[in-house]
């Protein structure tokens, strides 16, 4: 077979590089695309994009406290534990209880604290290590609504929230392991997150 | 509070834009970052990459015909039913079949036959038409498998394996909605493609 309707073939051709500018992509991702006398191409795209994330100085252990941020962390899951997204933690009390206090280690020794994280569990490494848990854009969302609700419960200090957050929600987009839309996930800057987090979290049965 | 240590409050700088190339960053992805007087960055960087897909040209259709598409359709999936991808499909054997009849009308149509599917589904949207299922990047090596056992079973004409391989091997990529790994997924040039996914796909009690 060799006819003029025939698309390359040979090897070289059979794996196009993501980046390859030189072929004339007739579509836009997402259009449909009807069959042609010509090979017809649908144009690369990246799916999930993270942005950069400014981690924590010192100042956030220095000014909180190791307490308060254990504090903090025990409260948040707590809550999450009542949450859409509590089953991805262990129904057992205990084994939450251990998982939680491991979470604990590693934000403490992120904001500058004791470093009791990585001597025990090896590199952070935080996205690899959420792999096993299906994570999509709405429990991100949920993950940081809580986060917020805690930081009243336990009290944490104000002079200090705006940094944690500021490092945790774009941090928190690296989590996700489930894609369930084509548009990236959704940003809430801390002047306005409990207002934008309460219009993004809709119950499911509210959806 | 506004000490040396403060960074950045004002909510201009609340969000960075993802592809702000004046931060400085001192970490790339992945690496261990511990907490410093100053604000350190954690790069940015793009997840699942989607690399250009070659739509099939008529010629599929015109060669192989709509019965042996639908043929191939329908044995790629009731192999697929045996494998760690059936439970992504409805067990009811009518529903099944009826599933399957969907995705032939759209392998149909994409390929340059009847019309059938976007008159009754709209348009093609097959990434968003596969948010609903959790499909990692070893379900799809597991669909390509298949598909390349089902070209033999039915006898899909020689003559157009490899056109259909290059737009599916690509656009099968789309299809990922649950990442299990940092890595890129792995590419399957039609050539060697039985023996890398040979080499890709091992049972899950052996990995």
């Amino acid at each position: 077979m060799n006819t003029s309707h025939q698309p390359a073939t040979d090897d070289t051709q059979d794996i196009i590089p993501a980046d390859a500018k030189h072929f004339a992509c007739l579509c836009k991702s997402g259009e449909a695309l009807q069959a042609d006398d010509e090979v017809r191409w649908l144009e690369a795209f990246n799916d999930l994009t993270f942005p950069p994330v400014p981690f924590p100085t010192r100042r956030v252990h220095d000014v909180a406290g190791e307490e308060m941020l254990r504090r903090l962390v025990f409260r948040h899951h707590t809550r999450l534990r009542e949450t859409d997204a509590g089953p991805l933690f262990p129904a057992d009390i205990r084994h939450f209880m251990m998982a939680v206090e491991i979470i604990a280690d590693f934000i403490v020794e992120a904001c500058g604290g004791n470093a009791t994280f990585t001597p025990r569990h090896g590199a952070m490494r935080m996205r690899e290590r959420h792999f096993p848990f299906a994570i999509d854009e709405r429990i991100r969302e949920i993950w940081l609504q809580e986060l917020l609700a805690a930081f009243d419960d336990v009290g944490f200090p104000d002079a200090v929230r705006q940094e944690y957050w500021n490092w945790i929600e774009p941090f928190s987009i690296r989590m996700i392991t489930r894609r369930t839309t084509k548009e990236q996930p959704r940003r809430h800057p801390y002047a306005n997150a409990a207002a934008s987090l309460a219009q993004a979290v809709t119950p499911r049965e509210m959806r």
